[in-house]
């Protein structure tokens, strides 16, 4: 990691927290669909649906809202009432007026690393949400660029540093996410950290461990400091 | 337009049909709802709720969808059958299925630029949804930069102008909306031009005539290479 040029951060669950809030959000839907399943069969429909949609949706709160509508009309039958489906869009919009909660150690390793490197966000999700907790987390005047990414495949990270115009041996990812944030970075040639997040999304799970020289972890994003050193 | 070096250009209804397709849909949902009101009151109604969420929804596909789905309870004081949700989520996931048609002399034009000038799209909508026409569209290969935007007000096109290390006065946009991609431009000292689409969605109609020293119009695409030269 001597040539680092770019350092690109994940935002949700690596700059603030975001699962917790969705784990919420479902802990309602499961209690309002509580009459026809079991929690954990609700969760499961509800997992299965997000991943059928996700190619038409992709990644956000209002592709979950539309799965938890989705779900609820399946697991009923279509026999809930109306005013379930206007709750659950409430507790959708309720997420896009959660506080931004920063992670620990992010404004010290963001003010450290600032000017020594070109700092990006490559984060996953609605555009317009991202931009939002951007803004209102005040981080945005540390980034150079924010990019939301459709998803986040090795061709996708192939594309972002094209744009950037950098080599991926120049290129450093951070995240939460093995799945998304490391694995794909890896395998084109850049380098990529770790700091896990106590919850993780079922998709966003993988099973094995990961073992490369271009790969480190960290607890908490202020050891990101000595890595780089 | 001597010194230009950047061309943007809108992707709805400028390179590709889109607004057809939406009042397809929107025909569909008025002559589902038709026992609860006039066809004029339920399209009132649905604008109304699209403008009341596009602060928390922004533009596109997905936001569609549930401004649809509030509207109709609204309208029907949450008596319509669950089963008519089903539909409107089904008209919203044709949307995305829909084909593409490029609009008149796109690719001529593209090919003509392509090499003289670095050609980016500017757009907003859903990050995933645009991404896809592009794709499908065949049109990707001639653009630099793809840039889904949260909004086109002239905060976002300095935004976008800094991150392509361009001045207003080396940038041209290409739009069929006055409102968004034309008199924002023009204000921060771009040029535009102007190629209208035959259906302008309401929220995009501006009720004055523009004159300006950098704004030009055209009835189709080709007219862009007389314009440029």
């Amino acid at each position: 990691m001597k040539n680092l040029k770019v350092i690109a951060f994940d935002a949700d669950d690596t700059l603030f927290v975001n699962e917790t809030f969705f784990g919420e959000a479902e802990e309602k839907f499961c209690s309002l669909m509580s009459d026809y399943l079991s929690k954990q069969s609700i969760s499961q429909e509800l997992f299965k649906t997000q991943i059928n949609n996700l190619p038409t949706y992709g990644y956000g709160i209002k592709g979950y809202i539309l799965s938890m509508i989705e779900t609820a009309m399946s697991i009923s039958n279509n026999t809930i009432p109306v005013e379930y489906i206007e709750k659950i869009i409430q507790y959708g919009k309720d997420l896009t007026e959660k506080p931004i909660e920063l992670l620990e150690g992010v404004v010290e390793t963001l003010e450290l690393l600032t000017g020594k490197y070109k700092l990006v966000v490559a984060t996953k999700g609605d555009l317009l949400d991202q931009r939002r907790k951007l803004h209102k987390s005040g981080l945005g005047k540390y980034f150079h660029h924010i990019e939301v990414m459709s998803d986040k495949q090795q061709i996708d990270y192939l594309d972002l540093l094209k744009r950037l115009e950098v080599a991926p041996e120049d290129f450093l990812m951070i995240g939460n996410s093995l799945k998304s944030d490391i694995l794909p970075v890896l395998e084109i040639g850049g380098y990529a950290v770790h700091i896990p997040f106590h919850t993780t999304w079922e998709h966003e799970r993988i099973n094995h461990k990961i073992e490369h020289e271009n790969f480190r972890t960290a607890v908490i994003m202020t050891e990101l400091a000595n890595l780089l050193s």
